[in-house]
């Protein structure tokens, strides 16, 4: 299956002049959707994976199965004040201001291998507090895992010389 | 294992008086993750179901791989404004004032079977609200599942005579 016809375009949202990449089409058709963990799993199945570390909202929807397929731990990365027990926390930069991510003091321990898991690579930002988040505590970011990739925006400039996996890009040179 | 006890009680939060049910510790351990999305599913293996229609953000963590394991779709109910295409909407009351959640109006046709799934089932208001956005459009509600039940708020009187499946429930008379 091309998994990248299965996302619709929807033009000017959020905001006039932005053509957003809508993957709830994709999620709607169980073969897709199965494709799509499939693939973001693959790079890592002979590999032990301790946990899988994914970002508030739609990072959670391929990083829950992620977790399950790889027999790996699911750590949710939330905006400020949405976890409950004690908390890191990491800011990145906003085309205006600043926005934080935060996770559970003890959701990674040293020595632990992590995948960052979210559905959309784009500038970067969220996915390098992620990286802070996680290293902070110990855990050994093994890769960052993308079901789309906004190439053109360059966000894997922000990530290191860490390993990126996505599924579909866009807007390859 | 005792999933419960895999769950961690955080007091004074959101606000002072209320002990939160941390699912984050169930989550992080793969093999109660797993036992939990196979009890979640388990009353549902031999029924056709075509879609899970599940509620930001929680909600995702076990829809997800729901949706996977039972072969059916998977559909986001969200907050307002964050699905980009056409959608439907329906309020739920909070302790003071309203909110709403939204559903694509083309996630779910005329007589698709749909579970509808989230963390933690408490007063019922945004389960009530789910159930709306499913009928709207012709969706026939299964059941509606949950990880965490806390029976003392009387949720189920909010929906109806429709199967209720929780795996953990807590207060029961």
């Amino acid at each position: 299956m091309n998994l990248a016809e299965q996302i619709r375009d929807i033009v000017d949202f959020p905001k006039k002049g932005i053509v957003f990449k809508d993957i709830t089409t994709l999620m709607a058709r169980p073969e897709a959707l199965r494709e799509a963990v499939d693939a973001l799993c693959a790079p890592f199945r002979d590999q032990r994976i301790d946990k899988i570390a994914c970002m508030e909202s739609r990072g959670f929807i391929f990083g829950a199965p992620m977790a399950i397929e790889l027999g790996a731990g699911m750590v949710p990365l939330r905006k400020p004040g949405k976890l409950p027990a004690e908390t890191v926390s990491a800011s990145y930069e906003l085309e205006y201001g600043t926005d934080s991510l935060e996770m559970h003091v003890d959701a990674v321990s040293e020595g632990e291998t992590v995948l960052i898991v979210d559905d959309l690579l784009a500038t970067g930002g969220t996915a390098s507090a992620a990286i802070e988040l996680v290293e902070t505590r110990g855990g050994i970011v093994e890769a960052l895992v993308f079901l789309v990739e906004l190439a053109f925006l360059d966000g894997r400039a922000k990530l290191g010389d860490r390993m990126v996996h996505s599924v579909i890009r866009y807007g390859e040179e």
